[in-house]
């Protein structure tokens, strides 16, 4: 259970309004409906708690578990106990996401605007916001209905949709890195255009985004991005991606949509990463990349040649050694 | 045109007056000297506006421009739409630098002290200085004039000159990681040195330099320091050198002049990067680079010797297939 | 000696004190105890100052320094000019940090609870704590005796010991990546567990420690973090463990006690990284790593062999020339 000072649960749901929200076929070996109090892991759930199968690393977990429900793909079933009552659903993760937003809804601060958050008179915040203390929200800006601007972020030169969360010690829409290169001083290069966010973004604690330095940098819709990560100027994102944490996206490269960016990557300046490709953790890209492929190493290549170079290498120093 | 909720724009300047700021040459196909009221990317700009060509990726954008101006190297001239008047200059970014600075001079905000800083009463803060919400401010710290502290950043035993930016989320002069690893406890090294950051340097946003163990860690002039830098204890970097985001400094190394460091490189401890090196985005330093040498790789080599090395695996990987 | 506007300097110590305190032999070539009134690098350091050697890059400075009186392993006496007065001990760098604390000890603000951070009244602050201005407590958390918080700082849902010290602009507690992956809009994990800091840990500046999702993320006693390091959720870190900075941590893997990982290195995630092993800088783990090995690479493999691995690319591109 979940400690009842930092969450709330709403607990008691039956297993038939978790079937239906969830839209998955209930099998259930043993007896009488049960009333559904929490969720937990596998290894920790009891027997008036439900818990989600995901990830073959747990199957032993789940083989031995004490959880009263589970949900899991229709192909796992066989693993689960024979006392523990199923909810087969073909994306039992997202599943399981339904569940424990029901069971713990999102909790809401006392005060939705903290006075401790410093906003400019000239910004515009929309409706049922809330803005955390200490973060600072600058001229112009415009924040649309149901975000969450997170304590001590830094905003500027932005407009955001609705739905946005931006989490902690985020700095959005400050100076890039724009100037001209001179041993005299390098010479600033005035960023003259703005961040634009489109709805339903989270954006990660400590992330960078970059106003555009004449263009915009736009995060598209739905697009999640991870903590401590930089977007240069200019960058476009498209719907859906995702961006996991610490990747840096170097001025002008666009994402298109659905892509998927590892931990650690590096995307140098003016690329395109086509709509679904796929970027494995700590790559470095350097060319821009067709839609739906997946790219591995630095410099990345197609995962399948990158694998055989691994394996060749391995080859090489065994033999060295022989 | 910028949003003027961000951006005000002095507009109206004559060509002549643009030509003499940068030292270009007018070259004028067709009438009278036009006015211009804008910058705008090649893509954007009306007849108007003034944009600039320096990328040869966007060669397609100047055939096609509608700008009225257009500041590029002689070399470009033919690329230009022959409606355009050129602004020839053999520095075509900086000299359109200098003409967007006089269209959007900085802004300053309306309080120059933010009353939301917190500013130690023995830290001392020079003229015409700007420290906005948020920002933390240590005993002893000195700052010269006309500098910018950016929002929720935060100093202490730091020394900074004249004209230093520092932008939101930095953390600069908290103690190192210094320590002498013991099983029973690592025991803390107190850090003695401070973080002395010389005129006109940059650092950007969730960035963290450490002060020095015992000697000091030092920016040295006109150097750019881009998002979430790791500068470790005692680093020395020397004048106008340009680190890119996420590269991460160990202690005690040094960067001489003009270096310029790509994003995500990791530089190891003790080691010494010569005046004008240049480091690949993502390389690993863990030996020193002579001046002027450009490295690339991880661990670095030459550039041209780890482009043989990618060549070299990818044919291997080909054969390794046939 | 240190900057007095910085730090506050304990002098006056005699060479027996210094001994005692440290464990160490006193080699005393030519008269009388000296009064030691400061610590200083080998470079700096005057005749009644003390200074110690620990790495053999800095021999050259041993054999001239001035220091009265330096701390070292009895095999590097020779190294030492006659006139220096020597500490011998097997650990001089843990020796000199026992010394060093004596010359300086740790300064207090005047105020251990800023009035401009803002704690929630239901987190508990245990006895004799430092809070930094700027820094966000949030509902429900524990914090235990004598720990310092850096400025601006976030931390939520999260249980932490005795004398931890948390850097400025870390973000603690925050809900980490978890998602359902989805194109109709991703599905937010509601993420149920904490972050729990055991005593004696220091987590760096902007660094970010995502809660668990239901178990809970755990830093064990004695552990070290550096600055901009992502950890994710449910990953649990062991005793006495140095994580360098920018590494990032994916959620649900296992560091054991006493591992070291260096600088910018990936872990993904639901691994396990044995007791005591070494993760060299910029290293990509994929896998388990064993209890004690040493690995290098991305992906990494053990020491030896990626050292065999690099030699062999460098002596195939020398033969690609030939």
């Amino acid at each position: 259970m979940a400690d009842p000072r930092f969450f709330k649960c709403e607990g008691g749901k039956t297993l038939d309004e978790l079937a239906k929200l969830t839209g998955s076929e209930i099998r259930m070996p043993n007896g009488p409906l049960v009333t559904i109090n929490d969720v937990a892991p596998l290894d920790a759930a009891r027997p008036d708690e439900i818990s989600f199968f995901d990830n073959v690393k747990y199957r032993e977990q789940l083989r031995v578990t004490n959880a009263g429900a589970c949900i899991l793909s229709p192909a796992a079933a066989n693993d689960a106990p024979a006392s523990t009552i199923l909810l087969l659903n073909e994306s039992p993760y997202k599943a399981y996401a339904r569940v424990a937003q029901l069971f713990y809804p999102e909790q809401k601060p006392a005060k939705m605007i903290s006075p401790k958050a410093d906003i400019d008179p000239t910004a515009k915040i929309g409706a049922d916001c809330i803005v955390e203390s200490g973060a600072v929200i600058g001229p112009g800006v415009v924040i649309g209905m149901q975000c969450r601007i997170g304590a001590n972020a830094v905003i500027s030169h932005a407009i955001i949709g609705d739905h946005v969360r931006v989490y902690p010690g985020c700095c959005i829409g400050q100076d890039g890195f724009g100037f001209a290169i001179d041993p005299a001083g390098h010479v600033k290069v005035p960023q003259l255009g703005r961040v634009i966010i489109e709805d339903h973004v989270e954006i990660g604690a400590n992330t960078c985004i970059d106003p555009g330095a004449g263009p915009d940098t736009v995060i598209g819709q739905g697009t999640w991005i991870d903590n401590l990560v930089q977007i240069g100027h200019n960058v476009k994102i498209g719907r859906g991606c995702i961006i996991v944490a610490q990747v840096g996206i170097s001025g002008s490269s666009v994402v298109e949509d659905y892509a998927v960016i590892g931990g650690q990557v590096g995307v140098a300046g003016h690329l395109r990463i086509g709509k679904g490709a796929r970027i494995g953790a700590q790559s470095g890209i350097m060319r821009d990349v067709p839609p739906g492929v997946e790219m591995l190493g630095s410099p990345a290549l197609p995962i399948k040649q990158r694998m055989r170079q691994v394996a060749f290498l391995n080859r090489m120093i065994k033999k060295d050694t022989d």
